[in-house]
């Protein structure tokens, strides 16, 4: 089944606000096996409403508006879907008592906040649809089946669409289905995605069911592989084969399999897993790399300190940086790097760490060392381990990128001392 | 004049990433003065794509797209629109010597990272347009002008889509413009969105020429003033008593005027001025202070070192945090922030330190210290102020506003000593 997405409202042609509904929707689509082709944005206009609506109507059969709902002189959702269809809108009694329960229970009978006339008009509903409660605000959601077409209302806010969506269309939307879509998601660090691609394009290219998409993220590429089948079991074992493959063609550049793995929490799993602690000493990327790990709940059992050594001072101070290497090699070298990572691991007493030292730019290039040269170095049970990098892009993107490459060194370091 | 977004993506239909491109070409071109009526969003699919081109070539006098010029075979962009206006794609010398350069840099002639065939396809351009310098990776961006219409091409990452609008983009469209758009931005930090447009509501309501538009962002409010007419001065004179307005209502609250302004880079700025140099310790952001500061280039003038200090020992360590302070507060209170703070201060011999200690969640939040609880200290020249926040949000949310109101609390404390 083919599904299109219609986001209303003319903050977001504004660019007022980002489409994370957008983002949401069209995930949920692909877990439910609906095939999305397009997603469009119109203002609160109703011709141009119309008109999207009725393109919809020629090339899906499930619509998905957003937006326009709510109680203002601009919000024509409704109005545009009811013209379209040629149906009438009529007052919901359901409604209408929930809207006036509402404000009721938020305004406390507040006289100020009384139910304004425009409030009324979000008791109205399309005839002959289905009202979809709204637990997190006045506006209901509607569910129209019209010929063999299926069009849903919601309301914009994410935080009343979401839920909403969640509660009551999920569960719709999944009866419609016959078939049953599982995915897999197989994560790289290490290899760039025109190299990922091209060794697998006879993968890729002879592929049909299961599908195999990639995805490049900064630094890293994902495939994701999805499969079609009569239900969960028998959609696994269409996925299996694949993902047994790519883990032969890709080996140790594969850090996770699956959705919810990020570079971080592997880190962190492998560090406990083989009781490992671990410190940081941070140059260019100045706290990112420790502050990227602290995104992992509960890493405080591995984690305990980290250094912020931007100046020469302070990486002689905390990691026992020597004066003479530093002037004889400079603080963006092979040498600082080791004696940085060698440093935190003694002065935090760990038996893992990790060090950046490097040019992140804009200024302090120079043709030996040019924006973008960086030294990552990292510390296991007594050996070091130190790699050059040549980043492009800017001061971010370098310092992005630093810290990824880091965290995949000292992963690649673990696996080879343990596995 | 009319413009309209096409987004090119498989990836953006599957859900996989929020579209923040649409949003920031949304804002740049209501600063630009075009009118966007339609937006969308298409997969990696050439007759679609040609449908989608084609229908905005009936309604749009510039169509820009975003996304498909990467090396794969996914990538199909240049082609479509080739295939649209009916040009040819020819090899372009200058970019198929760009992408050598461009592997030979990043990968020093390690022969394991030659160009693969693939990415020569990015050296193919539209017969006659315009080759447009992409300093962040290795598609190029293009515009083709044709017939009475304008169609930019650009490349899907925001780290190169991002710096090539702002770089080539924007001023070939203002010239395009007869009137001149002229924008102020005031960007204000410590109020929230709604009363902060509560409190210009007059003016909002009352705008014709100059408009303001409020953007919300994490922890900020920004207001972007526009005027148009015939010169730069004149729509300066509009935009000048607007802002001299915001500036009287918001007194400090107001942090910067003008885009390129950060939090960050005005709390460096205020820092240099005052000769005065900053450490800074971290608990439950654990460094993203640090990494955030680090993004000013040009801070090593102020910044030297700075605390990754998760655990209680490190706490105890580092920073002289006294054990019976952290056994009677515990370690989120405003008494271990405190002596953080000062400790940061004197372990680093600076004049102004900044410290946050909270429970940024998912786990580790009590009845008495809910998540989201988190205090910032803040430092300067011998006198600590301590401030209790209530964040709301995930984990990654709670660590962001931590860091936006540090930065805005010692810019404060420098603001209320110095001036």
């Amino acid at each position: 089944m083919v599904a299109e997405l219609i986001s209303v409202g003319t903050e977001l042609l504004l660019g007022n606000i980002v489409n994370t509904n957008a983002c949401f929707l069209s995930r949920k689509c692909a877990e439910l096996g609906y095939t999305l082709y397009h997603e469009s944005t119109v203002g609160d206009n109703e011709a141009r409403l119309c008109e999207a609506i009725n393109t919809a109507l020629t090339r899906a059969d499930v619509i998905i508006l957003t937006g326009g709902l709510g109680p203002t002189s601009d919000d024509i959702t409704k109005e545009a879907v009811a013209k379209v269809l040629n149906r009438q809108l009529v007052m919901d009694e359901e409604s209408r008592r929930k809207i006036e329960e509402y404000f009721k229970f938020r305004y406390h009978n507040n006289p100020k906040h009384t139910v304004s006339e425009n409030n009324w008009k979000q008791a109205l509903k399309i005839e002959g649809c289905i009202v979809v409660n709204n637990n997190n605000g006045t506006a209901p959601g509607y569910i129209v089946e019209h010929n063999s077409r299926i069009i849903i209302l919601l309301p914009g806010p994410p935080s009343e669409m979401v839920p909403m969506f969640e509660e009551s269309i999920m569960p719709y939307l999944q009866k419609k289905q016959n078939k049953v879509i599982h995915s897999a998601m197989v994560k790289i660090c290490g290899i760039g995605e025109s190299r990922a691609e091209t060794d697998i394009m006879d993968l890729i290219e002879g592929q049909t069911n299961p599908t195999i998409a990639p995805y490049a993220k900064s630094g890293e590429v994902h495939f994701s592989i999805t499969a079609s089948a009569d239900n969960e079991e028998e959609a696994k074992k269409l996925i299996t084969p694949v993902v047994d493959e790519l883990v032969k063609r890709f080996g140790n550049n594969i850090y996770a399999i699956g959705e919810e793995e990020s570079l971080e929490s592997v880190l962190v799993k492998l560090l406990k897993q083989y009781r490992l602690t671990l410190a940081t000493a941070e140059s260019c990327t100045g706290g990112l790399l420790a502050g990227r790990l602290v995104n992992v709940s509960g890493v405080s059992e591995v984690f305990g300190e980290g250094f912020i050594t931007y100046s020469n001072e302070a990486k002689i101070k905390y990691l026992n940086v020597k004066e003479e290497t530093l002037k004889q090699y400079g603080a963006v070298s092979s040498q600082t790097a080791s004696e940085m990572v060698a440093g935190a691991a003694k002065a935090a007493s760990v038996n893992a760490a990790l060090a950046i030292t490097g040019i992140a730019g804009p200024d302090g290039g120079t043709e030996q060392k040019p924006v973008g040269l960086v030294y990552i170095a990292g510390y296991l049970n007594g050996s070091v381990t130190v790699n050059e990098y040549h980043l492009k892009g800017n001061r971010q993107n370098i310092r992005e990128l630093s810290v990824i490459y880091a965290m995949d060194l000292l992963r690649r370091m673990i696996l080879a001392q343990y596995e």
